[in-house]
């Protein structure tokens, strides 16, 4: 596949997962993985999916409007840069959104989440 | 300087650059450097400086909102996530931007762009 559809493959997997079980990023992540949301960091799997799993909505849809991307370097990673709107609530107005992910390699395919920052895009 | 202080610095230099003698970004990138703008993609600091330098309006103020940073993993280098306005134009409506830097290091404290992503925020 090639860079622009492994992207778009995570992106798909990714929002899907977290508007459907949220709590299953957690493999998505490792112990070195970085969140920042909204200027706040979190360091870690776990603590990453705790900052995730207890944002203050239950349901949530996420929209995506365009997705990047670019190898980051030598290592196999492939950066992710994203917009679209995130519904969190029955008839509420979407909120747009950026966010961007280094994603790194764990085998033929397959990826973990590096760095994640994520920002809702208000105005 | 601490990372936050040195991303801030950075963009600082870029943004103040880009509204002010656009010509000199060349000297931020060089030859694996990347820029996907608005879904189209360039490499390397001449092509990059060429569709910067070609953007149809002379003169443009960026207006920074948010900067957010992480390093990028053991090479040194560093993520940087920035929301903005960007003004084109005498009296025109400031126009929202998300915009993505990959930062390696060149030297102590000095960096170049290996990787830029840029997106208007529309809606």
């Amino acid at each position: 596949m090639d860079p622009d559809g492994v992207a778009r493959a995570f992106v798909d997997h990714y929002y899907t997962t977290f508007d459907t079980n949220r709590a299953a990023l957690v493999g998505l992540y490792q112990e070195g993985s970085m969140l920042t949301f909204e200027g706040d960091k979190f360091m870690g799997a776990a603590a990453i999916t705790q900052k995730l799993t207890s944002l203050p909505f239950a349901a949530c849809k996420h929209q995506v409007t365009t997705v990047d991307c670019q190898p980051s370097g030598g290592g196999g990673g492939m950066l992710v840069f994203v917009s679209g709107a995130l519904q969190v609530g029955e008839g509420e107005h979407p909120l747009k959104f950026s966010q961007m992910f280094h994603l790194m390699p764990v085998g033929p395919g397959n990826f973990y989440v590096q760095n994640d920052m994520f920002r809702l895009n208000y105005g």
